[in-house]
């Protein structure tokens, strides 16, 4: 079994975590947690996203957060962008790295917006033209390129059509996100060694959903066939507006935890990203769905 | 990705689910159970236990249970015994496979009885005789072979002396338990395809707890090495006495619709194994760590 030696994690609580949660965080708990994850050893961290507050409240002082925030060397902090308007908020605030979206579902985006997925992302271009004028780097992600709630199995040569459009408006970077969460590992692994054959120059990102208790067999699965770079949530938050059911992300804590165990370095300090973990679930007032919250490492059962 | 095309699903809600529930469930509805998981398909099933029924009584009427059950044609029906008396009443009451079972941790034996695992093993020749002589088959488990409370990691070594005892008192079917969730995809790979190759001859089957959320990545692990025997339990319920914050046995139908998704046959039907599921949470009075019972199949998301 071949895994690498190490993995880049991004934790994605701040935005995907807390975007589906009734109680919303001010902007100094977003701040604190923000930087203890930064304290613990993230070095990629998605802080939030510049929708229309009226439709995601939750996310409405992603400016703010930027702007307190500040720069930490060596560490990106991405936020989540829809449109124009959101790529202005980004510069404006000070944000980086812009991350944009679309769904792979071709049934999704025509009943949504009347266009195919690549037509979607072909669109992006002036958005990602306006960003890395202002200096900012852009990535894209593709929503349920591993099935989707309208269509089911979404054909690899549709997914291929999203990443050729994301190359060519000029974007090098994305992520596979299986917020359905039904990815399986086999489906897993075959569409990464697919893509990173096809596209070697694109950096990857594995983004799973739980939902159905896949989502740590996916992430071997990817590492397997190479991929490096995982999105998880503390607390397993984080859920999906348009899936009935669905889950929370993979716990962030979960990963680093199965990482140390198997010696893939994360440089995540697993201890402190637990304690940040308990208290954000403190916070929001319910469980996680985290197993090294309720169970403790096992380094911690050996006396 | 090289997968096998089929496994099999040993269903242990019965004996490992049960035994730690604190609600008895009666012998009527075990037997509606365990009659429910045959027509369900299910081929090999382990019904429950052979011990002290003050010390786990949960499992009194396994006795009964075996003389209500009657034989099934093809259908395996096995349980837990750990001493002469447990093979006795094996034998009185029908049983027709038994699973003798030793802890790998040295430390767990030497405090508890004064021998190592394998001293342990080679001192069941006696009732694996009986059983045996009166047309019984025998199995033999070895628990927390992944690692233990008491030492951490077990040496391989020590585990295969383990497995040479089982070999030595005529025992050539060997389950590996992770009870601790312990266990790490790297892990379980390498040690089976080391068993495999060095005891060929040997039938492995491999029993995982979800404690620490990778038990799924685990039995992935397990089949990537050519492992085709799995013990799951309905509804993830289950649990080990011995380790704190222990969750239940990785659920069986997490793993059915797992298998299902990816093409590998199980011959289970996976909406009556999600309804016995149901029933037997309704049963207990308590969620399960289940997945698919929250959110159902990647199939019903698909309109």
């Amino acid at each position: 079994m071949k895994l690498p030696s190490k993995v880049v994690i991004c934790e994605v609580g701040l935005r995907d975590g807390l975007q589906n949660e009734p109680k919303i965080l001010n902007v100094s708990e977003k701040l604190k947690l923000a930087e203890g994850l930064i304290e613990a050893g993230f070095k990629v961290i998605e802080l939030g996203s510049f929708m229309n507050p009226k439709a995601v409240p939750q996310m409405a002082d992603t400016d703010e957060l930027f702007r307190l925030i500040g720069n930490f060397e060596g560490v990106e902090l991405r936020a989540l962008v829809a449109n124009k308007k959101g790529v202005e908020r980004a510069i404006d605030c000070g944000c980086k790295k812009i991350k944009l979206n679309v769904s792979a579902s071709k049934q999704h985006n025509l009943a949504n917006i009347n266009k195919t997925p690549g037509e979607t992302v072909a669109g992006f271009a002036e958005n990602v033209d306006l960003a890395l004028k202002n200096g900012l780097e852009v990535s894209g992600s593709i929503s349920m390129p591993f099935g989707s709630p309208w269509e089911g199995l979404i054909p690899i040569d549709d997914v291929e059509e999203i990443v050729e459009a994301y190359i060519g408006v000029g974007i090098k970077e994305i992520s596979l996100s299986d917020a359905a969460g039904v990815a399986t590992p086999k489906q897993v692994y075959d569409m990464c060694c697919s893509m990173q054959k096809k596209y070697p120059h694109v950096k990857w990102w594995l983004h799973f959903h739980n939902t159905r208790g896949m989502a740590m067999a996916n992430i071997l699965a990817a590492m397997e066939a190479g991929i490096t770079n995982f999105d998880t949530a503390l607390g397993g938050t984080g859920g999906c507006p348009f899936v009935p059911g669905a889950a929370g992300n993979i716990s962030s804590e979960d990963v680093v935890h199965m990482m140390d165990e198997m010696g893939i370095a994360t440089g995540i300090d697993l201890l402190k990203l637990i304690e940040l973990s308990r208290n954000l679930l403190a916070l929001l007032g319910h469980a996680g769905d985290s197993y090294i919250q309720k169970a403790g490492r096992s380094k911690d059962l050996y006396k």
